[in-house]
Order: structure tokens, then sequence, then C-alpha cells
């Protein structure tokens, strides 16, 4: 291994720092606030956190992260269940984590994704004492090239104090090249950036790095925890197919034509099903200005469908993995990645006019969103960056199946337990009974449309007769609820195990 | 009034289509959709909509009415109240109205004032038949130069079919230069808007107006109806003094210097106390980038405080207009005009990191703002820019007394009613208790902090208590809460008269 990692330590007075995973995990004190890299379990730094996993079995070891999004399993469950974290942001996505988030043991700052760079660069989580950033190479010319994923790796090598590295030499040398890293100025004295199109270049293959920083190199062949895609199932490829019909109802408005426009999808197998629809489809020439590459996007690539991606992340099977970095240079002038300052950036959303879609936990009968607390209470992942998108996208578009447990829960709702988005951001929503396309539309013109298109039949009845009463008792005000009543299918489900009536 | 209008309209060709009100107005169609000037009751067609509302009064008339923001009272109570508006969008503050959209008569599509563009441009409220545009001239060269308000008046310009043009010749000519016209292109097509400065000019000093669908030109010399401030009491000087003390904290975490950030604020009285506020502190070389510039901003001008303020509308008091409007060219440096996609654009507010200050109706224990629905149903003006500032902003600042009606309504409760604003949104909330400084925190963070600095004395037991039963009832969640208890303050609100135990 030896001889693999020197040539990628380009800066040569840092070869004297590549230590053990244990010795780099002993700078780091209880309490700290770390940054580390990471965003959907890719491109996170994962030897040097198991090595604080050990710290936390056998020492008062506790400390704040803060990274990208999702990590991978060293830190989103063992860490976490060793007791290593006080406080994490800004997404977790792994039962682990979040069993201790819902026990009141771990603390959860739950932020838009593109909030989290503006936030680390006015220090409101506190002073970041190390960043923790796996990477591909240290460039000769003092570049940190990072490895599947940008994330905030930027901004926290830029505000951390100091820096320990995580060298992943199973990584391809040939991912140099594949990231665009533009910083944004801080705010009023910053430039528009200068991007506006998916395909443009506007900064550096790299962190510029302060080698005085620098406290440690460890070097890591462990790759990325491989994403498990789902397969669609009969409802997922429904809900895929209302999708394109949308698409091709807008064309035939005039607001979009055969290339559409920009492709922002969540994660998940209903994003996936939906972009695995275009294959087939008689869309072409089409772009993905996104957070995440899945599996999808490559094949879309593949069958000459997508012309250019750009995220900050890369999550893939493990064997469309093993086939995507394989061969990177196939893709090499079909791809980027950038900070998620950027793929993130509402400026750049609405520049572009992306078309967004993201899942939804539950809506309800106004068009109000809820897609991160479980009756209200409970968190799931986090927002992520689906409000980034929903407020700025051309087209805010929401999926969910109209039920869950088994027929038990309605996923439409007559009032949402957690808003996330707005009535105002959620342009359509769609569920494998239909679609409701709420642009435009006053609450109560959405009303019909969501309950008739999108909720499932065994709930359309207790719906109407919620809103029907609701509009009798408010007189017909613009939103009509009974405040007494709002929540009673989640009480229902409380005592009987079913929100059914 | 003849020899005064004809040298206001530039383009000859035009003259001919001078017209009275009542002949416009009968160009109008029922079942018309028709954009108007107009925000915050500034620069909106006054004439011709009086001679509307003798059509709705005496024929089967109605029409749907898309604007900037809110008009005055010749469209937003008479038309309204003479059943002449099917459907209204995106704001409105009347009485008159509200109570017709509160009771069913009228729909009204409440929409972020920088979503109104793209949605207009979007043809998604149907072809505008009609744009009805208040203006101070129609110069030579061919620019349609507003008054006291650009609002959406370029988009509406170029999407509608025809234009009637009120020339306002009570307007002074010196307005000729105060606005600066820049409207983006398609989105997918569009360049970075160029805007670095408060101070910056995009464009050009009117709207390029396409002659051959100018159908009537009608003169009129109605001043808008004046903003009628309301002196700030005790609570809102208190209020003010919160937000200058925090703003003299984050002086001092350094994250802020003593010329502050660019000053968005809301309409209002609280607002203006805030303004009003800075005119005796140490702050200096302020600017102002926000959607309306009342009576204070003029103040904080005259005092040598402000350098340069950037809005889309002014709305003032009687007294201060005649100030203002007599003495234009002492401001004329100081002062520019944009559309509302410009001065509520989530690119510019968040590239110029701005200080943005609104009001909330109600605000929860996790920091979720209600700014719209009262009790949840009832629409109080609309959501208007205070979400596209809120998201983006440096600083996003909301504000509200602790009570309301006397003291028998908590204006923090355990869950608010409508969400406008997330818990993502809202950086500080402010009453007149004190200041929740709520950045980075998780929800159960922020409990204490808004339950202790923001609550009135008289609710907080009953808050705490509240809480406490949450956590236990929750196994100690992310964000605690009982659904059959959340609107319990409300449910006894009905019941008794007031939300106190």
């Amino acid at each position: 291994m030896e001889a693999t990692f020197e040539n990628r330590i380009g800066m040569k007075e840092l070869a004297g720092k590549v230590m053990s995973a244990k010795e780099a995990a002993a700078l780091i004190s209880d309490g700290d606030v770390v940054g580390m890299s990471g965003f959907t379990r890719a491109g996170d730094a994962k030897v040097v956190p198991a090595a604080l996993v050990e710290r936390a079995k056998n020492e008062k070891f506790k400390i704040d992260i803060y990274t990208g999004a999702s990590l991978g399993p060293e830190v989103d469950h063992d860490l976490a269940i060793a007791g290593g974290i006080r406080k994490r942001g800004p997404f977790q996505a792994d039962k682990g984590i979040r069993t201790l988030i819902n026990n009141g043991e771990i603390l959860f700052a739950d932020m838009h994704l593109s909030h989290g760079a503006e936030q680390y660069r006015q220090n409101i989580f506190g002073t970041f004492k190390y960043a923790i950033i796996e990477a591909t190479a240290i460039t000769e010319d003092g570049y940190l090239i990072p490895t599947t994923s940008v994330g905030n790796n930027p901004i926290l090598a830029e505000v951390a104090e100091n820096i320990i590295i995580e060298l992943n030499v199973a990584q391809p040398e040939s991912l140099i090249g594949v990231h665009d890293i533009y910083v944004p100025g801080e705010q009023g004295n910053r430039e528009p950036i200068p991007l506006t199109k998916t395909s443009d270049r506007l900064g550096v293959k790299g962190i510029k790095l302060n080698p005085s920083k620098v406290k440690a190199i460890v070097i890591s062949e462990n790759l990325d925890a491989p994403s498990t895609i789902v397969p669609p199932d009969e409802e997922t490829q429904i809900m895929a197919n209302h999708i394109l019909d949308f698409l091709r109802s807008e064309i035939k408005a005039g607001r979009l034509t055969n290339t559409l426009a920009p492709i922002q999808s969540g994660i998940g197998s209903v994003a996936n099903a939906v972009l695995d629809g275009f294959k087939e489809s008689e869309f072409e020439h089409l772009e993905v200005y996104s957070e995440v590459l899945q599996d999808a996007v490559f094949n879309l690539i593949d069958a000459g469908k997508v012309d250019f991606a750009s995220a900050t992340s890369i999550t893939l099977s493990a064997e469309k993995g093993k086939e995507v970095y394989g061969n990177l240079d196939k893709y090499a002038d079909k791809l980027v990645l950038r900070p998620q300052e950027i793929s993130n950036q509402p400026e750049l959303i609405r520049r572009l006019g992306l078309i967004s879609i993201n899942t939804a936990l539950e809506a309800d009968i106004y068009g109000n969103v809820n897609s991160t607390h479980v009756s209200g209470s409970k968190m799931m992942n986090g927002i992520g960056g689906s409000g980034d998108f929903a407020r700025n996208a051309r087209l805010g578009i929401f999926i969910t199946k109209s039920y869950a447990k088994g027929g038990s829960i309605s996923s439409i709702v007559p009032m949402v337990t957690h808003v996330d988005h707005t009535e105002h951001d959620v342009d359509v929503l769609v569920t494998e009974q239909g679609v409701a396309d709420l642009r435009g539309l006053a609450p109560k013109e959405r009303v019909p449309l969501i309950i008739n298109n999108c909720v499932h039949p065994d709930f359309k009845e207790q719906l109407w007769e919620y809103y029907n009463a609701a509009v009798e008792a408010t007189g017909n005000a613009q939103t009509p609820h009974i405040l007494s009543r709002a929540f009673e299918m989640y009480e229902r489900l409380e005592k009987t195990g079913s929100m059914k009536k």
C-alpha cells in the first residue's frame, strides 16, 4: 500500500503527516465540534470515525458532527450507538442515529442543505476544531481532491482550525478532474455565481489546501457503503408513468419542449423508477442538475438519453459502482461534482428552471407537505435538499404512495402534522392514484383535485366529510379547518391501529 | 389638464388612444383575466377600476385580478364588494376583500411575491387579456414609466394581450429615472442577475412598450391612498430596541460591522419603529434592500443614516408623500425602484446577505411561524414577500407582540395553526418580552429560549406543561407533540374567549 499512497501525496511537505487512524482520532477532544466529509453515504471518512468509535466505547467522548448530508454506518450507526455524538446536522438516514435522535440522546439540527455552508461560514455552530475529509489525492499544486462527493468539504476546509485527511487509495485517480470547486465569497461581497448551463465549470479541480492546517493523513482503502436500491414495484412504476404523462401535458401546454428542463430527483426507489422511465420515453438530450446521482442516471447516460449530469455526490449500488468507477473516463465529459452550496443554490435552481421531484411522507388536502416527521414528532431523515429545490424550481413535484402500512394509514390527511413544504411550494402532487396540478390554485380549488385524484379510495369519503364540515364551520373561509378535528385520523390510528373509520 | 398630459405621451402614435375611464373599462369582458399595476397601495390604477366598479354594479361582470401586491380601495374594497372579482392574487390587505375571501365569495391565490412573475410567464393563471398599468409618462423612445411602484408591471406588460395605461399627471415627472427595469429571461436561458450592490442599476428607465398592444390611455389625477402609520407604542418601541441590541451582539460576535448589512423590513408600525430606532443609533452608512419603502426610510435618508434604498414600491403617509414627491431630486441618487422579481429575488437576497425583519401572526414553541391565517382558517393579508426574504436572508428575524386581544390570546402556541415559515427559516424571534436566537439549534434546544424569552408571563406555565407532557408522551422525540392537545389553547379560546387556563 505504501507505494500506492505516496504518489497520491503531491505536496511533499505533508508526507510526514501520515499516521494511523488511531493516532489521528486521538487528536480530537471530547466536546469538539467536528466537520466531516460525506453526502448520502458517499465520500465520507471511514477509518478515522471507526477509531473514534473505539474511543467512545472506552472513554468519555462525545462530539458535535456537521457534514454534507448523511454518512455511512461508521458515524451514523456505530459512533451514534457508542454514545460518541452529542449533536448532528444537517441530515442523517440511518436507523441507528434516528432512534437516538427520537429518544433524546442525540440532538439533531435538521437543515436545508443549501443553508449549511452559510451557517458554517457564520460560525453558528461554534468553532470547528477539525474537519475530517476523505480525499482521492493531494496534488503537487496544493489541491485536495475529494472522492465520490464534494458536499460541504470546501467550506469545512476553510472554516476548520485543523484538517485530517483520509486518503482513500481504493478510489480511482481518474476522479481527478470530475470535481468543480467554486466557493462563493462572503455574503454582501459576493459575485453572481457564473453558472448558466448544467455543464458549466466555474472553478478548480480541488480544494485549495492550507498545508499548515493538515494535522494528519490517514490511508484508507474502504469503499463507500453501497446504496441498496429497492427495485420498482407496480405502484412506483405507476407513479413514474404519471410523472412522464404530466411532463407530456406540459409540452402540449407549451411550457416545456422534448428536452424538458434540467431534472433534480430526490434519493430513493420512486425517484429511481421515474428516471428509469425516461429510458424508453420519447424525451431526449436530457440534463440532470441534482444533489445525488443514483444508478438510474448512469443508465440514462449509457442509453444516450442524458447528455450531462451535475450533482454533489454519487451514490451507487455495489454493482453499478464497479462499472462506473472502473470506466470513469467514459463519463468524464458528461459529469461534474460540485459543492452542495452550488448544487443546491437557490440562485441556480431558479435560473436553470429545474424540474424537481421529491418524496413526501404525507400531504394534506390543501397541498402542504410533511417530509420529515412521523406523526409530527419523530424524525425520519431530515428535510435535506428538498426545500432548496421545491422553493425555487420551475416545477416542484412531490410523490408519495397514497397509503402506508398496508393500507391502514392514508398519506393524505386533513392537516399534515409537520410542515416542511408549504402550500406555495408544492406545484404538483403525485400518488399511484393520480396527479394533482396545484399551480395557481386557491386552497379550496386544490381540495377536489387532491382528494379525487390522489387519495386512496378507502379514505376519500372521510376526507370529503372533514372538508365539508370545515367549510360549514368556518363559513367557507380561505383554508377551512376544524382544529379540534384536524388530527382525528391520527387519534384513530393511535387508538385502533388504523386511520380507517 | 389636456396641456399637461399631452407632453407626457412622447409616442405620438398613441395620442389617439386617449379615452375616458368608462370607455376603457368597457374594453374588459366578463370573465377576463386582468393584470393590474400596484404594490402595497402604491402605483395602482385607480380611475379605470372605479369605472369597473360601476360595471360590476350594473351588469354580470366578474374578473380575475393579478397584481404586484395589495391595491388601494378601488379594487380591494369597492370592486370586491360590488361582486366584480372572481379570483385575486397574489396579496391583499383590505378588510373589504378579506371578508369576501373568508366567506367563499372570492378565491384568493396567496403567493410568494417572487413567484408571481415566473407563474405569469408560464401562463399558469390563463391568458391575461388586459394589463392596466398606472404610468407617469410614455417617453418618445417608447418606454412606459411607472409611478410609485414597479411591482409586476414589466412582466404583465409582456404577457398581456392588451394594455390600458392610466397616465397619472398628478405624479411628478421627476419620477422618470427613479426606476430601474431589468427583466430576467426565460428560465433555462437566463443570465446571472448582475446586481452585487443595493445601488447597482441593471436595466433601463422604463418598460419597453409594444405600442400595438396599447388599447387605451386614460388620464388620472388621483394620488395613491396614503398609508396610515400607527405611531409606535411602548411595546413596539421595546421590540425595536431588542432588535437593535441583537444587532449589536452580532457585531460583537464578529458577524456584522457597524454598517450592518442591507435591511429588508416588512410593512407596518413595528417595522417602522425598528427603522426609526436606527436614527439615534450608532449604526451608519446603512442600506435598505426591501419591497416597500415607508416613511421611516426617508427619515433615515434625511438624517444621513441610510446611504441608499432599493425597493419595488414607495408607500408613504399623506404628509411625508408631499415632502418626498415635492423634492424627489434630493433623493435621486439614493433611491431606485425595481421590479418585484428583482427586489424579492432569492438570488439577490442570498448574495447580498440581507437582514430581514418581518411580522408574525403567531409562532410556536419550536419556531414555526404563521403569518397569514387566523386560527388556521381565515386569511389575513397573505404571505407577501416574507418567505422570499426569510428563506434567503443572512438573518431572518420575525417579530410579534407576545399577546393579542388585550391579553386573552398568546402569540406563542404549542403548534401554529398554519405554517408559512418553517422552523428552518426563522433565525430569530422577537417579542416585547425578549429575543430568542434560534440559529443552529435543534427543536428541543429552541423551546426554553422561546418560552423563557418571548412568551408572555401569563402563558409560560401552560406552554411548559404542554412541552413536558409531550416529551413524556413521545419518549423525548425530535419535536415532541401530543396531537390531541396541540390546538387545545384554541379550543379553550373558542369556548371561553381566552387562551388562559
